[in-house]
């Protein structure tokens, strides 16, 4: 035991604090302080939650979005548009497209981007069965919206040349261009330059 | 179930995530992806080390610094100096004068401050018994090591008056004045004037 702990109990509980990302020891020792003061069926509930998470977590096995049941919510809704997929890298970015309230069609989440730099080939992802989806009929539409760097472009195209065989399918991508309330003089040149070619029709709103 | 989560386990453990102080719900988020990531094992041991701290947690009858053992690592140390006893607020205190290792004495661990505003009154606090201990005997110098605020201050006064019928025992305060590295103009008068008052004799270190 560290001298500085007059406790091994609390060493050990900051050391576990201290391991979760963006948490340094003089943080990790607040939260166990924290925990220190709650009622005990606090401080369990609280580890209940997470265990039960971690232990009874399952993915979609339609969208492999993080899900209950063997099918989310979202794929067994029928009041959403199962002929329009949404390509996108992990569950946060589902969460934040349902923040929008924009979109009514369903999703695949692929686990990430492809990035050789980190390692990560096409077949750690969820392309295949993105392709075999698409390729089982109902799709009109698959919307790829992934982050507009190296690899969300890179990976965007992979799925391009992977369903260009299926002709009956639209691939989409999300629109680049200035930010709602950008100051155009501040925006970037290759921001501004994409603006202008993908120009809309004014429409008055 | 709110709609932007695709999982009750999930929100649910983004929720006890968020409860914990100075952690948003984005924050929560991230974490519990994070330990998504973990091995079931992984999370289990840190689930425990935190519930068996909370469960298991035990006061040293003594200081009332936290302790595995009914009388902690420091009290039962008889290489410490049982004749000095350093009165801090908690356990974080006792931490931060450990790492000086300036000091080998034994503390009492308040548990606080006096303060009308928060409500914590003199009988919060482990008052009564730092004055059993001292009148118990073989104590010769009580330190009062607290933060120097409104509260701290009127805290020592306090402790001052309780322990004033007992000649025997030397009280002192930690010395106030420019902190290391200070440079003296940006110095508030304050400390500058108490740095004044209570100068000592150089002794060239």
């Amino acid at each position: 035991m560290n001298q500085q702990y007059s406790s091994a109990l609390l060493e050990r509980a900051v050391d576990e604090f201290a391991k979760l990302p963006g948490i340094g020891r003089k943080t990790a020792m607040r939260l166990v302080l924290h925990t220190l003061r709650l009622e005990v069926g606090t401080v369990d509930s609280f580890c209940h939650a997470i265990q039960n998470l971690r232990h009874e977590v399952q993915y979609c096995k339609v969208c492999h979005n993080i899900s209950d049941t063997e099918v989310c919510q979202l794929c067994s809704n029928p009041q959403r548009d199962a002929s329009t997929v949404c390509v996108v890298a992990n569950i946060q970015d589902v969460m934040a497209i349902e923040a929008t309230m924009q979109y009514h069609g369903l999703y695949h989440v692929l686990g990430g981007v492809i990035s050789p730099m980190d390692g990560i080939a096409p077949s750690d992802l969820e392309i295949d069965s993105l392709v075999e989806r698409v390729d089982a009929g109902g799709v009109k539409e698959v919307i790829l919206a992934l982050s507009s760097t190296m690899e969300g472009d890179t990976t965007n195209f992979f799925i391009y040349r992977k369903l260009a065989h299926n002709t009956d399918v639209k691939l989409t991508v999300l629109a680049r261009g200035m930010s709602i309330n950008d100051e155009l003089q501040y925006t970037d040149e290759m921001t501004l330059g994409r603006s202008l070619i993908n120009r809309v029709p004014f429409t008055g709103n």
